[in-house]
């Protein structure tokens, strides 16, 4: 009566009991790491002094600062390639791909554990891996062999019927999942898809749906591991890598949705949250300025081809941007000779790089106030780089059908040909550079790869002010945002830092360094999104002691707790009401910190105490009073 | 016993004689500008109160700044696509390709003049025209109907004998021109190309050479139009364009070079200028780090088929990042189904959009202490967007060829088909948007479109202190750096000002600000390079009121007259060793400006006197009386 994520979590559990709501350890057997979050995950996997990574396979992937706007990204991708080379790992080069894409076409395998630092990594969920999004302080544990440690999810099962029509797509099957759970509604939980309406999804239609489960706040989402999947493993000449995999007959979950896919229409996530979804019915007819297609979410061969063939012989609207990113050199390679890439240009659509581009905010920026369509996976406020804009999350068909009509239009109502099966994938992964592990070669250094900064352990007391108040939903992109201005900095903390809630207060940085840091109070779902480490590592380097908020995001909560940063839970959300930003609060006793149990804190401005937990473990406690998972470790060495 | 330059300047003269160093008015058939020069351009043509652009052809294109970091490039876009639409002037949607490729293909035509806001704007002297690079204020004039305003220039024939070997092509001609003579040595002057040499030249290459004669300081380069250029237009579906033009037989040239191209070797220009000219062979062997090839240089169907060609079936170095920018919308269509880009893909190379790309810094900045050999046409120190780089400049034969080995290498050592000639080019010109001049339509302006700061009428005397004094050949980088931290400010001059020889006195703004603007002391060649008016403008706009120097590169004095600032020379250049910055500087009787009288300049703090001219004709004197060509049109409506 296993669920499928039991089965495979329970073969690689090295610590703990599988017994929901408890903390386990498990083994992971690959690794993935983007540029974004890599340099930092590196320059503590060297401060581990191991000698070469310890997994099945490691890959350290080029695809998000890619622009190169000055010479901090391409020293970043020298650092990383040089890094890798010397531990062990894979590098993809830039222009290979989207980690998620690459990494699903080439090395993400049924029954396998991938540990990603980034939170779009349960992608490979759709092939029948546990992937899960992770800091890179964790991913660099687990390249040093270290288990990961996870709490025991609850796992709910999605159960499909029937078959999607055409116009309707993967896309909205999430868009649909979201709208039914939220983006809350997956926290503490894997997501497990089922039923007898998976038979006629395909790979990268079930990665689309893996991927963007990431919204839910999931631990991961999985699909079975069936003929399908032995199939698309097969053309990718990887069929050795198949093994079947699915839940027990009478497996039993925690929640169960049902979704009928002959009723499913196309859907849009409204601005600015990925839950905010409608029928795109509803909306037709809305005036659209910009459109953008590619991201980890839609950018296989699959998605491009059926744009491609949705453009053939039309014309982009004279008032439309469209602009369409590649997943992978392979996707490519292939729409390149199928046509579609051809049908492309002749419509008018801008041919970026194989990369994430827009999706974080990496050029193409919209217009002032623009409607921009994505089929993207987040549509957070500021991302696209224009605050004014309102980005709405659509599938590749709602996209591309928009763009021939300058506004929002039902993908139904256009004539065009679903792409059939390719007989085989082109396999060329000449862009993976294969590690040698010579240690004399040099790990080359820009000076923008600034030294770490490290925590001290923590003291008895906090006795600070409250830095920043903020509400409800707050995203790892609102603390430290994405976007050709701040991303290049991404290996410089003490740079870095200067951007860290820059929308909601700017002189934050200035602040905390007035005062010595101090507490953030924030609402429900704090931390939600990007897995980014950046938004704990630069608030610790700007004194940050303790985040008291009503719920966490479970990887940014993970990642607190990685640099020795208290995170803690109001006993009584009505207690978050009646702090404001410069309150004094005093915690007291942190040398008795233990598990289970609650901490007091006073507000001296206001005289009133709280009640507040953490829900650590011991082994997080550990860390928190050590100052972080880095000193921590060099104290067990 | 005319020239080709001459017949085409005298069909097209509307004011003065042909008489050398003279200056005349031309009419002006056709205009492009770009979006980095253009929003300035048609705020100023809209100061204008015309209804209607009165050329033949007015082209607006976006190939700049097509990243887009922020709202303000695509809002740029917008305004320029709206106001294009109210004026008449054809709009070049963002994708559709590079201005000067895209005019060559589908607009410039032999006996045509041309006026383009970019100074690469010859590039359509390969096909026979005369075009020239101005500042945005004189394209607007000439949108508007005015002449534009020339020296009537000293003509140099380069007489080409024999023909290319393979491996040797048209980028090494004109690097052996630059070797030839200087960075400095056009001045004032228009490159004939003739010879029979030039019957193996097709159009593309020819458009190569004149495209960088620019770098020459020229005023334009042109070719005679034959059966070469006959067969060009014919195969993009423009045969009736063509008019036979050559040089009669015993025409007078001021200056002659001769080049054999049987002799010709593979050629490199080295860091920091394109006359910087030695045999590739010189420096064989040397490591690369960066290949970039694409730019208006070197972009054509014809130079990335013979990449494609080359890359065939090989690897690029694994220390190496090969980016290409395809020059066209058409070139991309074409590359796609020839071949050439899936061997690009397969080689491993990045494929960014068709834009310019890297060439202006927008993008790509290579790794720190680079070496990057790039096809453009400038290396000037920064230009880049990472200072410590070193920018070489080669042939596409000779960058694909590096990119393989990953050190500089001569292309006659690698085995590779050249490309046959297509039998017809593919026409698609559905990115270009036909206006309607409805002026009912919104033309969309926003928050970055600032208003047009406006000069005050010349004062009688200018008792200031000098702001900057820099070396020779200073370039219009140097003075308004572009890449992609400055371009997307080119619409408001107060921010942009901020950045305003940022690379050699980071406060000239404040300094400026503080004393009310003052002097520019300068060396020889002054205002080399790009045709940016924001190099004028935006120091006018700091409260510059002359520069003095050793010499001025043609665009930039009249930049500078355009917006009244007065442009001196010295007398004696030795005088230019005998001031420093914060000098007290005293011209007086400015009332009394007058053709061919010289100016007293007293230095107050060093306690002497120079002499100094301006060269300017009454027309110019009447302007910068006005305070800039703005105020004088708008005194004489």
């Amino acid at each position: 009566m296993a669920t499928l994520c039991e089965k495979i979590l329970q073969a690689h559990l090295v610590e703990g009991t599988y017994e929901k709501g408890k903390q386990i350890g498990i083994k992971i057997d690959q690794t993935l790491t983007q540029d974004a979050t890599g340099t930092m995950a590196y320059l503590q996997l060297e401060a581990m002094g191991i000698d070469k990574v310890k997994t099945e396979r490691s890959m350290s992937y080029v695809d998000h600062n890619t622009l190169q706007s000055g010479f901090e990204n391409a020293d970043d991708h020298k650092y990383l390639q040089t890094v890798a080379n010397a531990y062990g790992v894979y590098f993809s080069k830039p222009g290979n791909g989207i980690c998620h894409q690459v990494h699903l076409e080439r090395f993400a395998a049924p029954g396998k554990t991938l540990l990603g630092s980034d939170s779009h990594t349960p992608t490979a969920g759709g092939i029948g891996a546990i992937a899960m999004g992770a800091g890179g302080l964790d991913v660099a544990c687990a390249m040093a062999g270290r288990p990961f440690f996870l709490t025991t999810p609850q796992v709910v099962n999605v159960n499909l019927t029937g078959k999607l029509r055409k116009g309707v797509s993967a896309k909205d099957i999430i868009l649909k999942v979201l709208q039914l759970m939220s983006v809350k509604g997956g926290v503490g939980k894997i997501v497990e898809y089922g039923g007898p309406g998976i038979e006629s999804l395909s790979i990268p239609e079930r990665a689309t749906i893996c991927n963007m489960g990431a919204e839910l706040g999931a631990t991961t989402s999985i699909f079975p591991s069936d003929e399908i999947t032995k199939d698309f493993l097969k053309k990718q000449n990887r069929e050795d890598a198949w093994v079947e995999l699915k839940a027990d007959e009478d497996a039993i979950y925690d929640e169960v949705f049902h979704i009928d896919l002959d009723a499913l229409e196309p859907m849009i996530a409204m601005p600015h949250s990925p839950d905010a979804v409608v029928p795109v019915s509803e909306v037709e007819g809305m005036h659209v300025d910009q459109v953008a297609i590619g991201s980890c979410t839609n950018s296989s061969l699959r998605d491009l081809t059926i744009v491609g063939n949705i453009l053939e012989g039309k014309q982009v609207d004279s008032s439309v941007s469209l602009v369409i990113s590649p997943g992978s050199k392979q996707v490519l390679q292939m729409i390149t000779q199928n046509g579609a890439l051809s049908n492309m240009i002749s419509s008018g659509a801008r041919i970026l790089e194989a990369t994430c581009g827009p999706c974080i905010g990496m050029g193409q920026s919209p217009i002032t106030n623009a409607l921009s369509l994505r089929t993207f996976n987040r549509n957070f406020y500021g991302r696209s780089g224009t605050l004014s804009a309102k980005v709405c999350l659509v599938s590749p068909e709602t996209a591309a059908a928009s763009a021939l009509t300058g506004v929002i239009t039902d993908p139904r109502k256009v004539d065009f040909e679903l792409p059939s099966d390719v007989d085989a994938f082109m396999i060329d992964d000449s862009m993976i550079l294969t590690p040698d592990c010579d240690k004399e070669k040099e790990i080359v250094r820009g000076p923008n790869i600034k030294p770490l900064p490290i925590n001290t352990p923590l003291d008895d007391h906090i006795h600070k002010k409250v830095m920043i108040k903020v509400e409800d939903n707050i995203t790892t992109d609102h603390i430290a945002p994405a976007g050709a201005k701040v991303l290049p900095y991404r290996s410089n903390i003490e740079k870095i830092s200067e951007f860290i809630f820059m929308n909601n207060k700017p002189d934050f940085d200035k602040v905390c360094k007035e005062y010595g840091g101090g507490y953030i109070i924030a609402g429900a779902n704090y931390g939600q999104g990007s897995s980014r480490e950046h938004a704990a590592l630069a608030p610790m380097y700007l004194g940050i002691k303790a985040v008291i908020a009503k719920s966490f995001a479970r990887i940014h909560k993970a990642n607190l707790v990685n640099f020795g940063i208290l995170p803690l839970t109001f006993d009584n959300e009505a207690d978050y009401d009646t702090i404001d930003e410069m309150d004094d609060l005093d915690i007291n006793n942190l040398d008795q910190l233990a598990v289970d149990t609650p901490l007091m804190v006073i507000n001296q401005t206001k005289d009133k105490t709280y009640t507040v937990h953490h829900g650590l473990s011991q082994y997080d406690i550990d860390i928190i009073k050590a100052g972080g998972t880095l000193n921590y470790i060099k104290a067990m060495q």
